[in-house]
């Protein structure tokens, strides 16, 4: 069973290459843009500057085969399900991080760790729990 | 631009309409059982009971073509980008939840939102603030 993504976007990000990327989202880390397609700038109506946002994001170029692999971070052995690696069947970074402002279809953030010009598949809020403030605010 | 996703298994849960599913996840809800296809069951090598995890799955027989729609939950009128409808133009539904417990390729966990039947995209460790524990810990 298949499904097609389409990218609504790409993120402007500081890195060049995966050795510049730092291997976690860093809420002080440096300003990223998403920048929307045209035809999906309209789905930013009521998001607001100050909110955490969950962003899905596509890792290109990566091995969608490896099932079991060593840690980037600590070099532990484990599958693919257990680590965050950019190498797994269905590619999708997740990173929440908090908006700084929005201008037209760019979105600025901070601290996303991913490589400049990187597709992006969806930006959602960020529910209770899985953003950095108070669990349940 | 366009990429494909290839589903990795299944999620079993108590819900068989739209209407029976909750409108969020509930860390103490019922039982669903993520269950994985033979050829990815590898990947779930280091994962374990108590670890909390974000789970990826597709909404299917959504509008991806929505970019502005009522919030079911509030009513509020906005871009599908500032809502968690599953109607937008990718339709991946993000969850994290705990692990109660690994059976073979099975993965039960409490409170997803999902439909029986639900397509599993992606199983992913929770990062510090991500979860519903203590942040950063």
């Amino acid at each position: 069973m298949k499904a097609e993504l389409q990218f609504i976007g790409r993120i402007e990000s500081p890195y060049q290459s995966l050795e510049e990327c730092p291997r976690n989202v860093e809420p002080g880390g440096p300003a990223s843009r998403l920048v929307l397609d045209p035809p999906f700038a309209d789905g930013l109506l009521g998001l607001e500057a100050g909110q955490e946002v969950l962003v899905l994001y596509w890792f290109d170029g990566v091995d969608r085969a490896l099932l079991r692999q060593n840690s980037r971070r600590t070099g532990r052995y484990a599958g693919t399900f257990a680590l965050r690696s950019p190498h797994r069947p269905n590619p999708i970074g997740a990173a929440v991080v908090r908006i700084e402002r929005i201008e037209g279809a760019a979105v600025t953030v901070r601290g996303l760790d991913c490589l400049d010009g990187t597709p992006l598949v969806d930006i959602k809020p960020a529910m209770p729990g899985e953003g950095h403030g108070t669990p349940g605010a």
